[in-house]
């Protein structure tokens, strides 16, 4: 309602809709009918950015069939080779699923996320991820994400249909929007998914390097960390900082086999 | 919240559950899909009283292929020759259309609907009735309900695919009705104030050993960290993580200086 007024009045750049900036994510999807109402889904709540990471069969008749009328958003839709491809560019990220996993990522409702994920669109994209139909979100794909979402349901049957989960999500964006004045935070420089990933590969090998890891378990920790680093919001400067820290560790150790 | 409470003070049967009394009611839907989807839709929000007016087709292959899961709500469906028929017994009926109509029935959203809904299955059954895939409710459907209901949507393509739009309903009643938020995170052991004070300390020093930090603006890059770490809540054994990293990179160090 008023929404999209007060947006206009707090950001230098009048014109730009938080849920322009919102893309959805499908991976491996298993049925191209679901892509299609993903489509139709996005673009009945005024969004239009998807990504397809690895379609099973796309393009394909029933991707179409099942976009109705949201065949512009379905044809610019873009298919990613990877995970991070479909990322590439984001702040906030998250992954939605219905399993509640191990690690404590945070875990949101849709309701209880909008508005958050409205207010993250002023600094960069922000991206929600959905798994295959039948297996879900892989755990390393859900580690990729910062934010954990989980639909409210009936815990004897918690399995709404893909499209209609993208529906169900995309609905309560543009719920928010309509019914939450934003209050932007200061405007801050968030690290985006690729500069995340980048620091946690070298951190990885760091660690490998020095003998931190256990070889029996190498991933735990980094799981561990992972984690601890999804809670915070990193900006770009701060992975910078975290970079400069394990490149000196490293010249460190390099000077140390060096003699 | 305290819909179940509500509902225990006002009937005579205290087990009942507000959401096994609302219906869901197809009008002469042409897609078995769709009546496939919305049993889905249901059951995943804890559901299962479905009536289809005239379908055009069903039982179906397809209907029961898109149930999924949710064959016991697909095939305890009713099939009613009319509208009344499906309505009958209930107290409030609401009619989900898209269309905006000219005679004044209340228009509300799902959301400002959604406790009343809860509310009214006190005294009777309540139902929500969504028409055809392409033409919708005709007026004398929508007449013979009371409320009318509009999912918010984008203006220029306002057209929910119907076992979609029965799940964003579904979701609504659902969410009304347990309006919690999710169990966050299992209670975690923080790390205490002595704890992280020893690993900023821990850090500047190794910083300072691997040549790090700039002479001339030591504190700066540490208060960058200090920052960063005040953002995520650290836990007990993140900081032994931490600090065990700290520890393998001076080992590092030392040996590289004993050489």
């Amino acid at each position: 309602m008023h929404g999209l007024k007060e947006q206009e009045n707090n950001t230098s750049d009048s014109t730009v809709n938080p849920l322009s900036r919102i893309r959805i994510v499908l991976s491996r999807t298993s049925h191209p009918g679901n892509i299609g109402g993903a489509a139709r889904a996005l673009k009945t709540m005024g969004m239009a950015d998807l990504r397809l990471v690895s379609p099973k069969r796309f393009p394909d008749p029933q991707a179409r069939a099942m976009a109705s009328n949201a065949l512009d958003v379905l044809e610019s839709a873009r298919v990613c080779n990877s995970l991070d491809e479909a990322l590439q560019g984001c702040g906030l990220t998250v992954a939605v699923t219905a399993r509640t996993r191990e690690w404590h990522h945070p875990v949101y409702t849709p309701r209880g996320i909008a508005p958050c994920i409205l207010e993250a669109t002023a600094a960069a994209p922000v991206a929600l991820v959905f798994g295959n139909e039948s297996f879900g979100l892989s755990n390393e794909e859900t580690q990729r994400c910062r934010w954990l979402c989980n639909i409210p349901a009936n815990p004897e049957y918690s399995s709404l249909n893909l499209a209609a989960a993208v529906q169900v999500i995309c609905y309560e964006l543009r719920t928010a929007l309509q019914d939450t004045p934003l209050q932007l935070e200061e405007a801050h420089d968030p690290a985006r998914h690729e500069d995340i990933e980048r620091f946690h590969a070298e951190l990885g090998k760091t660690l490998e390097r020095i003998g931190f890891l256990n070889p029996k378990v190498p991933k735990r920790v980094l799981q561990r960390l992972r984690r601890l680093f999804a809670r915070t919001s990193l900006e770009r400067e701060e992975v910078q900082i975290l970079l400069g820290i394990l490149k000196h560790v490293n010249k460190k150790v390099d000077q140390n086999s060096g003699e």
